[in-house]
């Protein structure tokens, strides 16, 4: 069991068999001791690959995102979901299906922040069916930038994101993979790796 | 002229004559060396104050308030502007008017990472008219926490969000006051301090 792992089975509150909360530690208060610690695996597990900028969403991702991309020394870009008199000019749109199928956001990117010579980590906190994940993706390759790689901190593998992205061919690295959660008895199942 | 005022002059971009652009380094892609210098000059402005927790409000501030809290020691708590089934429980709310005055939205944060015993930094990227600060002010009182002081890192000199913190006998910190920007010619004038 990795110190992640640990920290949820600690902190983690299982709402119910599909939500996992998080925020005494990872997205509304931040233990920043464990998103640096977070930020140094990260670095590790993609040594191997000419990153040149670490991408992710708003919100909570930027948080995450900020020491991976320190950490490797590159800068940090996040996407946004809403548009905004600063983000003028010629913007990458992709179409994201919400996480609960509902309905369809936008996620807007800035044509100058990405480029064909861009090679990209992209960093977010959570995966469920991957739909956020595959639109930050859609960015990158509007921009004719190279994917080096997936890193997400708590995958839900009982849903599809994890398996989808993998199905692409593109390479998912995952600090822990959730394989159930029981809100009744609070238990929480990882994946063996 | 500090380091981010001649950040500003090479990079920031008068889109009129109260809209600056930073988003090529601060608040879209983030130019991760000039926030770390960011959160070490926070720190020395702030060595004398007792913080035990720094709090900003998402979604630009985060990557501002995140090198605080390390160099801090402290955690970061990030107020949210939506509800959602994470944020269960009790929560301090306040209502926030909208910087163009048209009208007022929620920010949350939960009752959870806030008590009394708190002393609160509050970070964030601009301050223009001062509602939103003044909300973050709002929910760090509601706990009855000590507000140590704000720190922000490009005030609008030549509105009143400054004028008015100042005036309820906050300590504000802003590491760029702008006096005024021209649109036309792009200029860039500093208070100097």
């Amino acid at each position: 069991m990795n110190f992640l792992e640990e920290r949820i089975l600690k902190d983690g509150v299982v709402k119910s068999n599909d939500v996992l909360k998080v925020d005494s530690f990872l997205n509304h208060q931040m233990d920043i001791d464990l998103t640096e610690r977070i930020g140094r695996e990260f670095k590790a597990r993609f040594a191997d690959r000419p990153i040149t900028k670490v991408m992710t969403i708003e919100t909570s991702g930027i948080a995450i995102a900020y020491p991976v991309a320190r950490e490797l020394g590159v800068p940090l870009l996040y996407a946004k979901k809403t548009d905004s008199i600063n983000l003028d000019g010629e913007k990458y749109i992709a179409e994201v299906e919400s996480e609960d199928g509902c309905c369809t956001d936008k996620i807007i990117v800035s044509k100058r922040y990405l480029s064909s010579d861009d090679h990209v980590l992209i960093i977010d906190d959570f995966l469920a069916n991957g739909y956020t994940l595959q639109g930050l993706i859609a960015l990158v390759e509007s921009a004719e930038a190279t994917i080096e790689g997936c890193g997400i901190v708590v995958e839900k593998g009982f849903l599809e994101g994890g398996w989808r992205i993998r199905n692409l061919g593109y390479r998912l690295e995952s600090l822990a993979i959730i394989e159930s959660m029981n809100a009744e008895t609070g238990e929480i199942i990882f994946r063996n790796e």
